[in-house]
């Protein structure tokens, strides 16, 4: 009987201990797509208590609450801190084998140092000394990213924002570096003109351009591209369900972005040749700049409009689709390829029944000219657990090179979710101490403990151009 | 080396044999989803000989001994009982590692205490054996569900069914309750004008209503849905390729009505908004009623059509289909969902590859009023089997809750299917114990031992408004 | 610590030992499809080096190589061999939990004895190694096969192709018997009537007919089919993204093949219709003179156009598709079978996702007049591999009959290929050894043995109609 989360968590042989606590643990963490709120590490933030930083921001535990017959008052309501944090306590023990289990005892662990189960008779108690602890200037954000040995973090930032905390962080020189992605989801969506065209006011002031063409409004986004650029960014980031590559001619974009700027609903082959050419026209600009786009591919988002209506997005009412991604993508990316334009990528897909598909989707763009340079992204959001992360690497093992994957995210909201990486890399030893100790591999811990190393971290230290 | 299919058959670690005998092991059956005969149990049908109540209904075997290249004389043929047992017999060594195999030897087992392996050579021993057997008392319908400790069970019926035996059993107040639930599929088959009229009289004769128009033809329905759930029916269930969620006009769907009914064929889209009305009027009864719905997505069927004509529908000639689940899903639970219309919902799913879709799609729609609101159903049909469970449990402890989990079905036309209920347990035990004894879960037997009561009966027992 | 590349490589218990020593390892090696060719083996064709034998056709170490980082130049460029072969070297260390990882070893030791971990370092002493052997006449093609046990083998073949190396070794007697498959993917590119026309061109000279209308292309692949029949061939191929099935008429045939013919590119419909027509009068051809057809569907081929024009098909540029396959699939066989006229099948997806579907798809026309007469196909192409062949024997276990699978096919263009029936055949009995220990399968070696056996050469040689 091993240990609930003990030292050698996850690790079922000595050779994977080994591993992991050699090569592994000793890495900082590059953390290049997450959602922290910039604002709050430029300010510092201190957190009043555990439910503001631990439930405030997080839709995985919403959802398992709802599933778990807990009224929305206690969820997003306006129930206290206290309340909302008791029946987060009364739904984790129904948790068991959903990875919201490990997060939250490995969470409670490694930032506060509570070994104690969480539950209904223990909350009160771990309450307390957690808002204790939350006190301490040790648990500001700044410093529980240093506590976490985070080296640098990518947020994610539409283009009309204005980076001002990214460019104070800069600016004090703070040690861990926090630099924007460029994700401009919103400037796509011209199949709902009254969000588009409100969108387009902010893109001008950022920009300080009118857009009153497609033109000038390409130059908008242009603009705002280079001063990302100048800030520091060097990653761009889109959320879509598939990848369309629809053939188009300029005439026919104009046509389409005039009328929607006059208020009027594209039809949908008209909104899908808009994206391809925008789409294109950024990954240009992607691969002149030397940044690596990533695309978030095949999630089925705002599902349940009521609650969409009273929480907004991003609430925990997405899911896994089922779009087609093969053709789309293929020719998407051959565009760019065929003209030299295709910048660095790297794919993430959310429905596992596409892992193969990614997996050797990747393996088509890579031209040699640097290693793994189409990467296929590790396990996203639902697959973020060892199920999803053991299908991603036994696929990607399989069917491209293990040993050049940049390796985990967190793609997180919350300051706690740095012992992902911790379950990434315990998940990522096991398989191949699993592997050495059976005969699959070569008993050769030096240059397996090397690409391990490589995988947690140098792989992505070199990947980026960050300068 | 273990011994097959011996006490601890699937367990393997000392926690999930102590979890399985102490805790699965008791809880009795609720089969909330079967195939039945209601009239057998009525009749307290006594069987001939093994082949009339192993062989005859099983589509399973079917298809395993075409595979074998048995002739079909030997399956549904005109072949003895004997010939076909045999044949049957012969085919059983070649189906190692398939569940018939397990299924097979555990039925042998625990209705008739056989032990011996079932092949050409104890082929003559067992069918008489077994006939012996049948003949006795204890060898009835009743007495065999009584056997299995089955407290409930839900057949699958017609709405055009006169529930007559439902009804007698439920006078006679047999131990065992069985309960009719409702499937429509038949009244929604109005791209085959010829039957869909034909279909209409039956409903007509049985509501005792003229069906001469769109809502004529609901009120007939609703007539049934009344009677039904006068007869104690808590429960619907609908078998499709995929749910079309299309938006209509009442003009529309009053007029392909009317087309129909003249026996015109609709056009594929005309028949899917009609589709689309039918669902959602029926989904709104079951709401106002408090019953659970189910759906059964994604089987492609009667791809045989030759023996289709010969032998007719459910025997073997279905399988798997690749049918787009996630938007129309979502759209269709949606529209009921904003209108607080959504009842409690049991999703089914045959293709493994729409897995991790169905367990996130649950999510969406879970608000917090019951625990487990939108169910993720029991690996059905060929997904019934140890890598299909495991995969369904994985997914749904990974993307949901499992501890909220209403658990297994037998979906069988078979009085002999119960130890399916215990190989789904036995599979469910073995899980949480080989995660407790490494460390992945705490050791805490007596919380762990609650869920898995709660998965094997306790949550069922409370989901359904059984009165 | 087990050691790597052992004897008892990939087998966990004592059972899975013996059952691969004693059962499956003593069998000849039918590889009743791959890409060999053929002239090589009439020739006996003597290889320079090991990059000449191991590199030059190899995509899948291509692929590895770019994903690693190479230059084309050392890949299919103007470098030297030795320099193509230090770069494999190179990168091989990169390859750990690849099928290349043990498919290089293992071909380094069944054909060279040598035991040396292959990377940068011992890349010189190991290129001449091989290349000393190389020299010597066991190293000759012939005697590499036969050093392999291969006793029979079927290569990939145009209907246009003379066939005069299969005839050469059939009026030599080679031991080996090296049979064509007709595989006209090329015959089927109508979309592209350039092409199509210079294709009708070869085909004319190959059949000796003149070909101006639907029905004297017709004779023509007729023609070619009866002189493959009379070669030996016993076996047809598809390379296919999806079955199509469309409703056509002869006209409408007549039409689209004319409108070609004249050098007009057909509408996607159009070209459906005429694929449909000409694939089930193939079919057709099949079903009447005894030969088996296979189809390998899902792969979305030539996905980068750039390295595409300059180094051709099949270099590493295919990846896995997500096309929808389930009705076209069942469609398209019972437009046979309800005719009678469906030959023995061979399914092969190359998407997993697909899996269940085609498992399932088989037994939907297993229609009982020989025992596995509808095959799925073992894992292909990029599924080849461990975690891709325990899926696909798996979903074949509980969906179907293993033990009527005819098994392994190396589907490999290098005649270092066979040890993967080795690897297969290990992980075959695997399977079986572990399910034997932990009393999932009774403890009957000869039996288990017996299937083993059958499905790693019995079931294919009685299978094909080979004379």
């Amino acid at each position: 009987m091993k240990q609930f989360l003990g030292d050698d968590f996850l690790l079922n042989t000595k050779t994977a201990e080994r591993l992991y606590h050699e090569y592994a643990a000793p890495m900082p963490v590059l953390d290049y797509h997450c959602h922290l709120p910039p604002q709050q590490i430029a300010a510092d933030h201190r957190f009043e208590n555990i439910t503001e930083i631990w439930l405030n921001g997080d839709h995985y535990k919403w959802r398992a609450m709802r599933a778990n017959g807990v009224n929305e008052e206690y969820i997003r309501g306006k129930k206290s801190d206290w309340e909302k944090f008791r029946h987060w306590a009364g739904t984790v023990p129904y948790t068991l084998r959903n990875p919201l289990y490990h997060w939250t005892h490995l969470e409670l662990r490694r930032y506060f140092s509570i070994e104690t189960i969480l539950n209904r008779d223990s909350a009160k108690e771990i309450f307390e000394a957690c808002n204790n602890k939350l006190q301490m200037p040790e648990y500001s954000v700044r410093n529980l990213l240093k506590s976490m040995h985070v080296e640098l973090l990518c947020t994610t930032d539409d283009p009309t924002d204005s980076l001002e905390h990214h460019l104070l962080l800069k600016k004090e020189a703070f040690e861990v570096r926090v630099l924007p992605a460029f994700r401009p989801d919103n400037a796509l969506r011209i199949e709902e003109p009254a969000f588009f065209n409100q969108y387009l006011e902010e893109l001008e002031k950022a920009a300080g351009i009118s857009v009153s063409s497609y033109k000038t409004y390409l130059d908008a986004l242009k603009s705002r591209h280079a001063f990302f650029h100048a800030s520091g960014c060097r990653l761009s980031d889109h959320g879509l369900e598939q990848l369309v590559s629809e053939s188009f001619t300029d005439t026919e974009i104009r046509s389409v972005f005039d009328k929607a700027r006059k208020g009027h609903k594209p039809g949908l082959a008209e909104a899908d040749k808009f994206k391809t050419a925008v789409l294109l026209q950024l990954a240009e600009w992607d691969h002149e700049m030397g940044w690596v786009q990533q695309f978030h591919l095949g999630a089925l988002r705002n599902n349940n409009s009521r609650l969409l209506s009273t929480l907004g997005a991003n609430t925990g009412l997405d899911s896994i689709g089922d779009f087609r991604q093969g053709t789309g993508l293929s020719s998407f990316l051959n565009s760019l390829d065929k003209n030299d334009r295709l910048a660095k990528t790297i794919l993430y897909n959310v429905n596992p029944s596409d892992n193969e598909l990614m997996a050797t989707m990747t393996g088509n763009f890579n031209d040699g000219s640097v290693a793994g340079k189409i990467q296929w992204g590790s396990a996203w959001w639902f697959m973020d657990q060892k199920v999803g992360m053991t299908r991603q690497l036994n696929a990607l093992s399989n069917m491209g090179l293990l040993s050049r994957f940049i390796g985990m995210v967190t793609d997180s909201r919350s300051f706690l979710s740095y012992p992902r990486h911790e379950y990434f890399r315990r998940i990522l030893c096991d398989l191949f101490g699993t592997e050495i100790e059976n005969g699959e591999l070569p008993n050769d811990i030096p240059w397996t403990g090397r690409l391990i190393g490589d995988i947690c971290y140098n792989n992505a230290k070199h990947y980026f151009n960050w300068s």
